[in-house]
């Protein structure tokens, strides 16, 4: 029968334990959210969810078509100034995704001939541009500049390093820094995913690029989504107009997909005005961070030093992850729960993320709920 | 210098007319509308975008994470539900955008081992699912069951078929039938993308599929988008339970990518009210295909008579077929522009969209239009 290994996936799955379901949630919940990537505690923002309803209101449910037919309106060109302004680049593309915007970014990059060095901690929308682009890949030790260096040798023609700015995992920082100088060593252009550094990391949030003084050099492409820090959905990718231009006239992803809906651009665009006159924001997620991670191995838990908002916890096992994950809601607090196969290395975790918006209080109720419910 | 091959990309594409740019458009435009995939004309409807502004404002301008940790909320769970209802199917899971949807049923049904015989008309999207799944991919001859019948019987272990419905260059239709035919011999899934045929084809628009008698049979898989006739952004993949099961457990576009946002939910669920209590939109839509595409044909322009909503118009060169676009915009009709490399055939078009909303008048004026600047 059609589809009949499905089931035998499916047993397998069950007796693993490793079984997914959906939970709907409620509009609103007595949890304590620390699972989202609502780093900036904006996606329900009256300001950013009003931004949402007038841009429906004014330019439709829908963008209509692809961005290089119908749907490039003058809101979509307004957001992309302001990301590249607030951001420093000199232009920006908006995609309905992040995801999209990685797909877009490396295979437009990484023509037939070239060689892709990828962090071998990079998000999966990352892995799947590798894996679509025509150049060829090489996955690179975690965090190691030197690796980069040496795949770049073996390989004469373009090349391009690919890399998180904070890896979703652990929430670790790469070292742009010094993959920025190996890049530019090799001539090799560097495409960096800010994912989880917008909004959180660099002045006023202006993202891990930036703080790294790479914000607007002419080999370096910057992705981000609207879908963390700024509350919405969408994704974009940030560089040198002509970068840029190469991809509105080359990406995929770009051109055969229907532009992001007009809500989100409100939205985002909603979210960006409230970064600028609030820059204290994006400094606040971080000391959260900070703060839960100092508290959290206080008592004793095993945790990631986080390097922006995502504090990663070990946990013994997957079972155990998902037991304490659930202990954790059943106590009132939602948490992220990553195990196999979503994690590369095999090491179950927690992953908390740190919220601009979290009280004091809710910091202490959400460490001794982790504490207490521990395996 | 990183990125110095996109200079002699951009001007080889210079040099070749082909340069794509951005337009971005007012919100009124007295330009009549003919290149959208806006259907039924429920982009602007006042309830579609209510349905996304009210949306926004009770569940936040993002679904803040992931549908497997704090994506999924009521408003998604309902959109799924009404979107399997409506359909005929068992189960249905939301994406972020009809791209994700087609990368996530095809690398989700195509396992390691399987072969996958894919229309050589097929969308991007679906190019890029079968590029990025593991198995294997025969590209078979456009709208050919024996083709498709020849590649199955060269291949043991799992197979699928992959089509469109309706083709977005030249609207026509897949032989649905007689694919399901071929597959059903061999015990071979089948994927349809019923991005041109919702809310166009079927009773009340309830797709192709629906139509074609397949809607609900356990060895189909239909992915749809929210982005056309709905009017909205977003994407979904309707079919067995099971099958579902599968992909929230195993598809990366959906595991690794932030929820639909609630706003496009919201308006897409909208729509399908519409829908529910105007049925006559959907009909009315292939009425106004089938009258432009008489009035072209005895306008001696040489159109492709169409299955469901889009009418294609041959244009006698790349060159031409851009001047001939811009001269309708001139003279006051949006129409699309088809031409190298997004046409497989090399041949380029104008691609009008027939609306169910368009009135006699417009149609006619419409019709004068692409007929007075034929080049
Ligand atoms: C590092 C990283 N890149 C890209 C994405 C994809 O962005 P989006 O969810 O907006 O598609 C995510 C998360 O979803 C991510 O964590
Ligand atoms: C046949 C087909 N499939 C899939 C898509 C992708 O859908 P979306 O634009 O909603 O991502 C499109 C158009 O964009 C399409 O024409």
């Amino acid at each position: 029968m059609a589809f009949g290994w499905i089931d035998e996936q499916a047993e397998l799955r069950r007796r693993a334990g490793l079984v997914r379901t959906l939970r709907p949630r409620a509009a609103d919940t007595p949890l304590l959210d620390l699972a989202s990537n609502d780093y900036l505690g904006l996606a329900r923002h009256p300001e950013v969810t009003e931004g949402a309803a007038a841009a429906a209101r004014t330019w439709g449910g829908g963008a209509t078509g692809s961005r290089l037919v119908t749907g490039t309106t003058e809101l979509h060109a307004e957001l992309e100034r302001e990301l590249a302004a607030f951001c420093g680049f000199e232009a920006a593309l908006v995609l309905s995704s992040g995801y999209a915007a990685n797909l877009a970014a490396v295979t437009a990059l990484a023509p037939h001939g070239s060689r892709i060095v990828s962090d071998a901690g990079n998000h999966a929308s990352l892995i799947d541009g590798c894996r679509l682009a025509r150049g060829a890949t090489h996955v690179a030790a975690h965090g190691d500049p030197d690796a980069v260096r040496k795949a770049f040798q073996e390989h004469d023609g373009p090349a391009l390093a690919v890399s998180d700015t904070v890896f979703s995992v652990d929430g670790d920082a790469a070292p742009l820094a010094e993959l920025a100088a190996v890049c530019r060593e090799r001539g090799a252009g560097l495409v960096l995913d800010d994912a989880h550094g917008l909004g959180v990391l660099g002045d006023g949030g202006r993202g891990a690029p930036h703080a790294a003084g790479l914000a607007g050099a002419d080999d370096v492409v910057v992705t981000v989504t609207l879908s963390k820090s700024l509350g919405s959905q969408g994704g974009a990718v940030l560089g040198p107009a002509r970068v840029i231009g190469h991809l509105v006239n080359t990406a995929r992803t770009f051109i055969f997909d229907t532009g992001l809906a007009p809500a989100a651009a409100g939205a985002a665009l909603a979210a960006l005005g409230l970064l600028r006159r609030e820059p204290g924001r994006a400094a606040r997620a971080g000391a959260v961070a900070r703060e839960l991670h100092g508290r959290l191995t206080a008592a004793g838990l095993e945790a990631v030093r986080p390097d922006a908002a995502v504090v990663s916890v070990r946990a013994p096992s997957p079972e155990q992850a998902v037991r304490w994950a659930a202990d954790c809601r059943a106590a009132g607090l939602a948490v992220g729960c990553f195990r196999p196969p979503s994690v590369p290395d095999g090491v179950s975790r927690l992953r908390l993320t740190a919220r601009a918006d979290l009280s004091g209080a809710e910091i202490e109720r959400a460490v001794r709920v982790v504490g207490e419910t521990r395996p």
